[in-house]
C-alpha cells in the first residue's frame, strides 16, 4: 500500500525515480586551543578567501545557466562573507579565547542563525539558511574537506534532504536529478525558485520526509499538487506515468508552434517575446520561437567583477544579441541595480526600505559617467538591428527627460565622432511605479513605448512587499486597481500612436492572457519556456470575447472575483 | 560688522538672545582591568536597567508634550538598549579582556557608530546618533555622573551645540530656550523635527557654529532662512525685531478667527479639523478652534507598557475626547502599529521593507482578540458623541469587509449585553494605498467615508521612502498623479453621497489648500497649530477659482509645474 506524503507544491511536473538521501559531511567540530592566535586568524582569512573565490565561480555559472535572479542568491552569500560584524566576532573569539577558527566560526554563526530563525518572517529565516550555507562552506575549507556527495550521483534519482541549500542546487546535475523533496522551505524559498527555473519537479516543506524515506525507495513526486507517493503499487504508477505522458504530449504539441505566428482565433496578431538575463539565454529564446526580446536585463555585465564594464565590452554584449535576433525587436533595459541588488565596487546606501529607495534610474541619473557609457554602447549596438532602449523605475517626467537628454547628448557626440547608430532608436520606459501608470497620458506624449513591469507595479500599488510571506495575500496582480492601471497605460499609449508591452511575471500567466489581450496589450514578454504554452492558448482566444471580459473584470470589487470571472469565461 | 552664518532652515521663526554653549560632560574613560568580571558584567546590566527606566520616563513625557512621532525616537533608543548583539559584544569584552564596563561599552559602541556613520544614508547616520546618545546615557550611569548642563540654564538663551540629541531636546526648557543652532543635522534630523513641533526657531548643519561663537555672543536665529547673525548692529537688530513683531501680529490676527467658521470668500463652508495623538492634545485643539478631529491616533494607548490596554481603559480614553468635542465629529483610527513601529509585548516580524509590510489593519485582522477589544471600546464611546471609526492601510475590499464584519459582530454582542452605543456609527477608511485610491468607486459603495492619508499615499505612489534622503526629490505630494488619485477618491465618494477628508501633512499646506478646495475636499485635518493660518487663507479663496485651478493642475506634467501654477494664481 502506497504512502502519500503532503508538502508544498514548489515546482510543477511529475518525476518517478528512486530516493537518494543527500547528506552534509559531518565535520564534527571540537573546541580546541591554539597557541598562535595570529596564525589561526590568518587561516580563517584564507578559508574566507577560498570560499569567496568559489562562490564567485558558482555565481557566474548560475548566472549563465539559470539567470540573474538565482545568481543573486550567491551575491547574498558573498555579502555574508564580507560582513564585518561576523568576521570581527569570529576573530575576537580566536584572539580572546584562544580557540580554533572552526569552533569560533561555528559558535558565532550559530548565534546569528538562532537570531534570524527566531524572526517571524520568511525573508529573515532565509538569511539564517544563507548563513548556515556559507559557514558550512568556510568550515569545509578550514577542515580541508571536499563536499562530494552531490558529485557522487551517477544515476537518475529523486533527492531527499532536510533542505537544499542554494549551493547544493547550483551543483545539481539535471541529467540525474529528476526531482527533489525537502523537509523545510516554502513556495518562495530559494530551493523552490531554483527548481522552477530548472524545470525540476519538487515538493518542499514536508516536515519529515528525511525520516520516512529510505535510500532506494521508489518515489513519485507530483510537483503541481505538492504530493509524494512512496513505493507506489503498479496501478498508481500507471496513473502517474499517464500524467507524465500527457504533460510530455502537451509539450510536444506546443513545440509544433515554434515557427507559427502568435495569433488569436479571430486573427489578431500579437507579439510574444522573451525576457533574458545574459546573451547565453538566447538559446532558449530561439528554441521557443520568441518573436522578440521584451526585456534584456543588463545587470549581468556589472556583476561578479571589480569595476564597471567598459563601453567596448557592453557594446559587444548588446550587438551579439541584436544580431542574433535578425531584425526582430530587442528591448534593452538600462542598469537596474541598487535597493537590494548590490555591486561590490559601487558604494550604495543602506536603506530602511530598499524597494522604495535609491535604485535603477534614480541611481543612474546621479552616476552619469557610468550611465553615459552604457548609453553609448547601446546606441552603437542599435546600428546592428532593432534595438530599443528602456529606462527602469521612472516615477516622474523629469526623470525621463533627464535620461532622454543624456541619450541625445551621446547621439550628438557619436555623430561628431562619425560613429554609426540608429538615429531613430526608440526610447521607452518601464511602467512599474503607480505615479507613472496614473499619469501615463503625460508620459505617452514623450516616450516611444511603455513596458509594464507588473512585479513592482503590483507591490507598490498594494503596498505589499513581494518578498514578504506575511503580506503575500495582498500581493494581488488581479486586483481591479492593477487592471485599471494597466488599461490606463495601454489606452494612453494608443491615443498617442505608441505601443505597450508587459515584462512582468503576469505577461505569461494563463489567467492574465485573455485580460491583457482584451485591453489591447501589444507585446507580451515572459520567460522563454512560457512562450509556447502562451501561443497555444492565444490561438483559442477571440479579441471580442476578451474585450467583453475586460469590461466585466474592471467593475469587479476584488481580485478573487476577477479570477473567478476569467475561469468561468475561458474554461 | 555683523557676521552671517548660513545653515539649514530647520524650524521657522526669529529668535534673538545670547549664545549658550551646551557641553556634554567629559567622562574621560580609561581602560582599566577588573578582577571580578561577573561583578563588572552585573554593573553593566544595572546601568542598562537604569538607562531603560529613565528612557521610559522620557518617552512618556515626550509623548504627552510632543506627541507620538517624537516619542518614537526613544522607542528606538530602548531598542538599542535591548540589542542582543551589542550587549553580547560588551559582555564578551568584559569577560575575555577583563576590562572595565565603561571602556568595553565605549569600544563596542564606537565600532557601531563608525559602521553606521560610514553609510551613505541619512537614516542610517541617525542610527549612529542614537547609539551615541544611548551609550552616553549608560556611561553616565556607570560613572554615577548626572547630566546637569541643560538644567543649569536659568535665563533666555540660544543654545549652541555640535548636535542636539533627542535626549537633550526632550529636556529643553521652552521658557528659556528661544532657539538653537547646531553644527550637524539636516531638515529631517530628529533635532529639526523636534524644534518644529516645539515651535522653537532653529538652524542646523552650520558645520562649525561651535567654534565661531563665544558664550554670551548676541545672536539672531532666522529659522525660516537658515541664517544666524552674530553680534548684529543696531539697524540689523531692528530689522529682525520688526520681523518678530510682524510674525506675532499675524499670529494675533489669526487668533481672532478662533471662533469663526471656516468659510471661503464666496461662502462655501468647509471643516478644518485637527490630528491628535493623545487626549492631552485636546488643549491645542480647543485653543485653535478646530471644528472636529479628523484623526485621533490610538497608538499612545498601546505604548510604554507591558501588555495590551483593556477595554475599560480604552473606552475611557475615547469617551474623554468625544465628550470634550461636544457633538463635533471625531474620527478615531484603529491601531496603526507594525512596520517600523513596535510594541515590546507584541512579537512582530523583522521585515526587509517595513513600509510595505505587516502593519496596521493587516495585523489587526490576524490579531482579532486585540482588535475586537478596541472595536468594543470605540462602539461604547460612540454613545457619548459624534465618534467615527476609521481603519488604516486598507488595500483591498476584502480587508474592509472583514474589519466591518468584526464591528457588526461586536455590535450584536453589545446589543445582547444591553450596552449602549451609536447603532449608526460611521465606519470609514484611510486612503493611503494606491490600489484603494484607484478603486475608490468600489470602496465608496461600502464605506461611510474616506480620509486620504497623503504621507503614505505619496510614498507608495512615487515608490519613494519618505524617510530616505536619497530619494526625497521624488517624494512629491504635488505630482499630477497624486492629484489625480486624490480627485478620484473625492469624486467617487460624492457620487455615492459620502464625504472625503484628508489627514496627511498636505491638508495643512498653503499650496495644497486651493487645490483641495477646488477638488471638493470636505474635511481638512492638520496639526492644531496650522488651523488658524488655514482658516485665514481659506477666507481669501473662491471655489470657482479653485476649480479652474484644479483643471489646469491636473494636466500639468510635473509637480514643479503644479506648484508654479498655484503660486502664480494665488499670490
Amino acid at each position: 500500500m502506497a504512502d502519500h506524503i503532503k508538502g508544498i507544491a514548489a515546482s510543477n511536473g511529475v518525476a518517478i525515480a528512486h530516493a537518494f538521501h543527500l547528506e552534509q559531511p559531518d565535520l564534527n567540530i571540537q573546541k580546541g586551543t591554539v597557541s598562535d592566535v595570529a596564525e589561526e586568524s590568518s587561516r580563517f582569512r584564507e578559508a574566507l578567501d577560498k570560499a569567496k573565490r568559489e562562490l564567485e565561480t558558482i555565481r557566474k555559472k548560475t548566472f549563465v545557466q539559470q539567470g540573474e535572479e538565482n545568481a543573486e542568491i550567491f551575491s547574498a552569500h558573498l555579502l555574508v562573507l564580507e560582513d564585518p560584524e561576523l568576521i570581527y566576532a569570529v576573530e575576537s573569539k580566536i584572539k580572546n579565547d584562544g580557540v580554533n577558527a572552526s569552533y569560533a566560526l561555528q559558535e558565532v554563526s550559530a548565534m546569528y542563525i538562532q537570531m534570524f530563525e527566531d524572526m517571524d518572517n520568511a525573508y529573515m529565516r532565509e538569511r539564517a539558511a544563507d548563513i548556515r550555507d556559507v559557514s558550512q562552506r568556510v568550515l569545509l575549507h578550514l577542515a580541508g574537506v571536499e563536499n562530494t556527495s552531490l558529485a557522487a550521483i551517477d544515476k537518475e534519482v529523486i533527492i531527499i534532504s532536510h533542505d537544499l541549500t542554494p549551493s547544493d542546487t547550483a551543483q545539481l546535475d539535471r541529467q540525474y536529478t529528476l526531482g527533489f523533496v525537502t523537509n523545510i522551505g516554502g513556495r518562495t524559498s530559494h530551493s523552490a525558485i531554483m527548481a522552477r527555473s530548472l524545470e525540476i519537479p519538487a515538493v518542499v516543506g514536508t516536515q519529515n520526509i528525511t525520516s520516512i524515506i529510505q535510500n532506494g525507495d521508489l518515489l513519485i513526486v507530483d510537483g503541481a499538487h505538492g504530493e509524494v507517493v512512496v513505493n507506489p503499487d503498479e496501478s498508481t504508477l500507471n496513473i502517474y506515468r499517464e500524467r507524465q505522458q500527457k504533460l510530455a504530449a502537451d509539450k510536444a504539441e506546443q513545440k509544433k508552434l515554434v515557427s507559427e505566428p502568435s495569433i488569436t482565433a479571430d486573427g489578431k496578431r500579437v507579439e510574444l517575446a522573451a525576457n533574458i538575463g545574459t546573451p547565453d539565454d538566447m538559446r532558449g529564446v530561439l528554441e521557443n520561437g520568441a518573436e522578440g526580446i521584451g526585456l534584456y536585463r543588463t545587470e549581468f555585465l556589472y556583476m561578479g567583477r571589480d569595476s564597471f564594464p567598459g563601453e567596448e565590452e557592453q557594446f559587444e554584449a548588446y550587438r551579439t544579441v541584436v544580431e542574433q535576433m535578425d531584425g526582430a525587436p530587442i528591448v534593452i533595459r538600462t542598469l537596474d541595480i541598487g535597493g537590494d541588488k548590490k555591486l561590490p565596487y559601487l558604494d550604495l546606501p543602506e536603506e530602511l526600505n530598499p524597494f522604495l529607495g535609491f535604485r535603477a534610474l534614480r541611481l543612474c541619473l546621479e552616476k552619469t559617467d557610468m550611465f553615459r557609457t552604457q548609453l553609448r554602447a547601446l546606441l552603437r549596438a542599435s546600428h546592428y538591428g532593432n534595438l530599443k532602449i528602456m529606462f527602469p523605475m521612472v516615477a516622474t517626467l523629469e526623470e525621463f527627460r533627464a535620461a532622454k537628454g543624456l541619450v541625445e547628448e551621446e547621439k550628438k557626440r557619436l555623430n561628431a565622432e562619425g560613429v554609426s547608430f540608429d538615429s531613430q532608436v526608440s526610447v521607452g520606459i518601464m511602467v512599474e511605479i503607480p505615479s507613472t501608470a496614473v499619469a501615463a497620458a503625460s508620459f505617452a506624449k514623450e516616450v516611444d513605448f511603455f513596458s509594464i513591469g507588473t512585479n513592482d507595479l503590483v507591490q507598490y500599488t498594494l503596498a505589499a512587499d513581494r518578498m514578504s510571506e506575511r503580506v503575500s495575500h495582498l500581493y494581488q496582480p488581479y486586483h481591479p486597481a492593477v487592471l485599471r492601471l494597466i488599461k490606463n497605460v495601454i489606452d494612453a499609449s494608443h491615443i498617442e500612436g505608441k505601443w505597450t508591452g508587459m515584462c512582468g511575471e503576469m505577461a505569461g500567466e494563463e489567467t492574465a492572457l485573455p485580460l491583457l489581450l482584451g485591453m489591447g496589450l501589444d507585446e507580451f514578454s515572459m520567460s522563454a519556456t512560457s512562450i509556447l504554452p502562451a501561443r497555444s492558448l492565444m490561438r483559442t482566444l477571440s479579441v471580442n470575447d476578451a474585450r467583453a471580459l475586460v469590461e466585466r473584470a474592471l467593475v469587479c470589487g476584488t481580485a478573487d472575483e476577477v479570477k473567478e470571472l476569467v475561469y468561468a469565461e475561458t474554461k
